[in-house]
C-alpha cells in the first residue's frame, strides 16, 4: 500500500483532517495514512518544518508527505509538489519543505519542484479557504496512486525557502538555539553533536545556569539532574532527568545556548 | 476496503477509541478506520452533528459513520443504523445525524432508519455504560463487511431530530448564529452565502465590531483585519487575518451575529 | 493484515509517533496501525499498564501492542517482547504489562518473556534516547510481519513487575482505589463488582459524600446526581449523571473508597 502522512495545524477537534481523508480516500482507497501531527501552532511554518525533517526520512521510499500549514491560503502562493530523496512532498510553497531540500543539496543529490497548477488534480470546486480539502489531498492522494510529477504542473527552480536556524561561531565555541521544545521538555539545538569534538571539554550555559561535559543518556545521572546530551538526530541537547529541562530553565524556540570549548 | 469514521467524545487519553477498533478489527480485518475527532464536549450532541456534517460530504459512497456522543447510554434511548445519501450512519438515536438527514430530505432522497435490536450483532456481553465498543463498534464493523442494514432491527419513520439553527429573518437582513468555532478562531454562521446576494453591500455587527462586505479570502487584508468571507461549506464566516476571531470578540457557538442588507 | 497497537507518552505534537510508524511501515507494510493513546502523563508506567490492560483484550489474536512509557532509556534496563494470552506486547521491561501477565496467571495460561538482545531487529544506528523508533517499533514489526518470538533474545522468568493496587479488606468491606480517571471524569475503583454480592446493601463514602447502594446505569438517575455503578470491565465505578465526579469530588488517582456492606 502507498503511505501518505499528515502535517497540519488544524488541530484534532474540528474534523478538517478527516475531511481531507476522506478526499484522499475517495481517490486512491487502499493506503496508510499516517499522522505526523495536527498540533502544529497555527500558521507556524517553522514547526512544521521540524517535525517534517525529523520523521520523513524514517519512511520508506515513495511516501507521500502532505504538510498543511498556510497562512497564505487564498492568496497567489503557490502549490508546491516535489519529489526530494526519492520521496514526495506536497503542500503551499511557504518553505515547509527547507530543511529537508537542504540536506539533499548537501548529499548532492537533484530535487524537483513542481508549481501545483493543472486542475485536473483539484477537486471539483476549490474553496478560498481550504486547500487541503480541495488541492493538497487530493494531489497527495494522485501522487499515492501513481500519478507523474511532472503532469502536476509547471517545474520551478525558485522554491520559497525559510532561513533555517544554524548557531553562530564565536571566538569560544557557539552560541546555539533552541529549534524544538518537545513533549518531556527536552530542548533540542541547532548544533550538531559531531562539531563537539571534545565531549568532556565542553559548557553549555543557559538560563545562568551552566552544564559540564555530554553525557550519553538519561539515565545516567540523577532525576532532576540538568544534563546535555546527543539526540536522536544527533544535535546537542539538553534535558532534566525525569523531569522538564522547558519548566526548569523556562525556555523556549529561539533561546540562546552559549557553548564553550575548554581548554 | 471499506471505511469507517469514528466520530466521539472519547478523548484521546484513555484508550476508549483504541479499544473500539479493536472491536471492529475483530470483526472486518481489512478496513480504513478514520477518526473525524474524539474531542466533541463531553455529551454535546450538537457539535458532532456539526463536525459530522461537514465531513461526511467528503467521503466516498458506502463509508459507515460511527458517531458515539451519548448522554443516555444505558437508559431506552435507541440505538440506530441508518442509510442517507449512499453512506451508513451508525449510533445513539439523539440526533446526531439530523442535519444530513435534513439535506438528503432537502435534495429529495429517501433515507432508511433502523431501531438496531438484534443483539446478533453486538458483542455477546452488553455493558450499560460502553455501547460504543458493545453495541455501535460491532455494527458498524458489520455494516462494513456488507450486512445489509435491514437485518439489524426495525425500520423506524421517527428518529430524533435536534433544532438545527437557522437565521431569523429581520427587517434589515439577518440575525445569523454562530455555529462553529474552529482551532483557528474562526466563526462560522448558519447564514448561507447564497442568500447574500450583494457582497459589496452588506454588514455584519457582532460583540460592537462592524464588518463591511464580504472579502474572498483571508489573504486579501492585513494581518489582524477583522474580515467577512465565504467559508469552506459556503456559509458566513468571520475571521481575524493570521489571528483568532474568537479570541477577538470573545465569542462562542450560538452568539448572534446581526446582519444588514444596506441600500 | 497483522495489527499493531501503540501506547505511549509522546504526545500528539512532536511527529515522534510517526516517525515510529515510518520505521515500522518500511518493514512491514500492510498492517493496521491502531493508537490506544499517545497521553499517557510522561513516564507514568502504572497509567500506560491501565490502558493496555483495558484495550488489549478487545483486539483479536495475533495482535501486537507496543507500547513505549520508558523512564529508563538509556539505561541497562531490558527490551521486552512477549506472548500473553494469544497477543504479542513489545516495550521496555519495566511492568507496563504487568496486569495482563497476572490476568493470564489467574487464568493458567503459560507466558513467554523475551530479553531482546538480538540487534538483528533494531534499526542498523540506535540512539541513547529513543529506542520506541530503533528498537521496539522495529521489532514490533517484525512480529506482526511473523518473525518468531523465539529469535529476538533470550527467554527470561522475571520480568519486571509493578504492584497493582488491591483493594483492602476491613471489617466492614473495603477501602477501594480510584485506579482511572476518565475523560468524563468518572473514577473507576480496583473493587471488582462480582465481590459486591448485596447491590442494594453498600454504600461507597469518598470525600465526605455517601452513596447508597449500586445502580445499573448513568441513565437511572438524575442530572448531577452521584452514583455508583459497574463500569464496563465489571469493576465498581463512581460517576456523576452527566457531569464530572472527578471534579466534583475533586478525586484523582489513587484516592481512598471507603465500602461498607450494611446488614
Amino acid at each position: 500500500m502507498p503511505i501518505i502522512t499528515l502535517t497540519t495545524d488544524f488541530g484534532y477537534r474540528d474534523g478538517f483532517v478527516g475531511t481531507v481523508k476522506g478526499v484522499i480516500l475517495g481517490i486512491v482507497p487502499d493506503v496508510q495514512l499516517v499522522d505526523l501531527t495536527h498540533s502544529i501552532s497555527p500558521q507556524n511554518i517553522m514547526e512544521g518544518a521540524m517535525v517534517l525533517w525529523r520523521a520523513a526520512p524514517f519512511f520508506p521510499p515513495g511516501t507521500v508527505h502532505l504538510a498543511v500549514v498556510d497562512p497564505g491560503v487564498g492568496t497567489l502562493r503557490r502549490p508546491l509538489a516535489a519529489s526530494i530523496g526519492y520521496q514526495f512532498f506536497v503542500g503551499p510553497d511557504n518553505g515547509l519543505f527547507t530543511p529537508l531540500m537542504e540536506e539533499a543539496e548537501k548529499r548532492g543529490e537533484d530535487s524537483i519542484f513542481i508549481n501545483v497548477n493543472n486542475p485536473k488534480y483539484f477537486l471539483p470546486k476549490v474553496s478560498y479557504t481550504f486547500h487541503g480539502r480541495d488541492i493538497f489531498g487530493p494531489v497527495a492522494a494522485h501522487l499515492a496512486k501513481g500519478v507523474k510529477l511532472e503532469v502536476l504542473g509547471d517545474r520551478i527552480m525558485d522554491p520559497v525557502r525559510i532561513k533555517i536556524p544554524k548557531p553562530e561561531i564565536t571566538t569560544e565555541g557557539w552560541i546555539a538555539h533552541i529549534t524544538v521544545v518537545d513533549v518531556f521538555g527536552n530542548l533540542t539545538t541547532d548544533l550538531p553533536a559531531k562539531d563537539v569534538t571534545d565531549r568532556g571539554k565542553v559548557e553549555f550555559k543557559i538560563s545562568g545556569k551552566t552544564v559540564h561535559g555530554l553525557v550519553e543518556s538519561y539515565g545516567i545521572k540523577h532525576p532532576g539532574d540538568l544534563i546535555a546530551l546527543v539526540d536522536s538526530e544527533d544535535f546537542i541537547e539538553l534535558a532534566v532527568v525525569n523531569g522538564s529541562a522547558a519548566q526548569t530553565l523556562n525556555a523556549k524556540v529561539g533561546d540562546h545556548v552559549v557553548v564553550k570549548k575548554r581548554t
